[in-house]
């Protein structure tokens, strides 16, 4: 059977079972009184950045994308390594420029690339692994989500489906990993899971339904969605199955979580259900949200 | 300017530089009385596995030349993450015999593969970054040799480049990283500096020499040469420039190595040098050994 017909998804599943890792945004490896945090993301040119995408873009998107995956954990990154190929016909300055995107997102969100590697390949390929640490105490896993919890999500959403279907490069690869965001609900301890919105609402909210084993509801006049997003007549469809939002999602105690609506810009959703199944409330009826969003290796 | 016009190396310290990263085989993040160490290494199937390298040989290799690293720093691998790139259209029974070669490898080395991710793209891409632990005052980083020191390499050189040359896929591709030795040579804490020979041991020294600001004198008549090598017209050839030797390399003072010499299967094969020069005794002549070795984007 051709990868095209398993999915990423399924492909996803099938390694982490084979050695037993729990499927999480990061890996979390034991440092004392603190995780040590591992995420690791390939990008590649060909099928990630649309025509247009600058070197400079690269770099920072790769780098970003880890470091949402630390965000939602509630870490803080401390380190990164970069491997990295390329073709040999490349410009030493179309490098130097990804590097430079690569630092600039370092800095404004802090670790330090500690190492790396540069190959030769077909195409410009990063592989960014980045290190994060989160207090025992603090660390926000996937697993947690109980009946009864509010669902969350920071900032808007369809922001990045709008950015695809517009061609705004800066606004879909030049994305802001919400750190500030997963250290406050973090340091809050009431976060019961949090995952980030990178694969879509939907695709999410299925992955946190399966470790949880639960259901979710999720009003939709309750969405926060983009005003970029609004314009777009499909903008429910943005919202809910495009992905590429590097918001994050969580689940928190009801009352706990008015609180931190006070503190936050974080807009209540929805609420998580024992019922294993996950439906959108819209007019008043109930529509069945589908197990759908960007995945590679689906045709 | 094409990258192909740079190579590999000069990039590697155009990076190093930029990011004021020390150049050794891995990342040293520092976690109480004990390194961290990371490194990372991406493979790609056409730039570096020959026709007829199987899957397996693929997903073994890719994590054995990063647990090299490790054994080179006189680590003890605890750690892995794996991101792979792959066309849509390979095989998943492919995809799994490459997960199982990476699998047997972790087996027989140490360490548990920890995360992932699995991304579309032309052709199978491996970038594992694999983690280890050494004490503090065990470390052997490559900067610290010192003239008088004496040189010496584990096992026997030569055999990457008699395998290339024999098309020896097993030889070649299902390397050996030398954790124990790593980690004999580590707990004796008399090594003064360290690394692998992937790149092949002039390569390497240059490599030693520019951070330790010294030279090295090298018999040729002390070379332990691998028998699968000697076969060959151009046995000195490959020993020296050919690289794909996962064998350490390592300097330190010459009484101690006498003492290890009587444990360790190891060779003395030269010394460390005041001055600037890499030289070959051979048959009592002096001869320049050149800075080259395996590299990409050589022409």
């Amino acid at each position: 059977m051709k990868l095209s017909q398993v999915g990423e998804r399924k492909l996803t599943y099938y390694v982490t079972k084979k050695f037993s890792i729990p499927f999480d945004d990061c890996a979390f490896l034991d440092a004392g009184e603190e995780y040590l945090l591992i995420t690791t993301d390939m990008v590649n040119r060909k099928t990630h950045f649309p025509e247009g995408s600058t070197f400079y873009h690269m770099g920072w998107y790769a780098m970003a994308v880890n470091i949402s995956d630390i965000a939602a954990k509630g870490g803080k990154p401390i380190a990164y390594v970069a491997a990295i190929g390329m073709p040999e016909n490349l410009e030493k300055e179309n490098y130097e420029e990804m590097l430079e995107g690569m630092e600039k997102c370092t800095e404004e969100y802090g670790g330090k690339l500690v190492g790396g590697d540069t190959k030769e390949a077909d195409d410009v390929t990063i592989a960014i692994t980045a290190f994060g640490k989160v207090r025992k105490d603090e660390a926000m896993p996937r697993k947690g989500a109980k009946p009864e919890d509010a669902v969350y999500v920071t900032g808007s959403i369809g922001r990045g489906g709008a950015a695809l279907l517009e061609k705004n490069l800066e606004e879909l690869l030049l994305i802001k990993p919400k750190i500030k965001e997963g250290r406050m609900l973090a340091k809050s301890k009431v976060v019961t899971s949090c995952m980030d919105l990178s694969d879509g609402l939907a695709s999410s909210l299925y992955q946190l339904a399966k470790i949880n084993n639960v259901g979710f509801i999720i009003y939709e006049d309750m969405l926060p969605v983009a005003e970029i997003a609004k314009k777009h007549e499909n903008w429910l469809e943005l919202a809910l199955y495009y992905g590429g939002d590097y918001e994050l999602l969580f689940t928190v105690p009801e009352e706990k979580g008015k609180e931190l609506e006070k503190k936050m810009d974080i807009k209540r959703i929805g609420k998580v259900i024992e019922e294993n199944k996950i439906t959108l409330i819209k007019e008043g009826k109930e529509h069945k949200i589908e197990d759908r969003g960007y995945e590679h290796f689906r045709m």
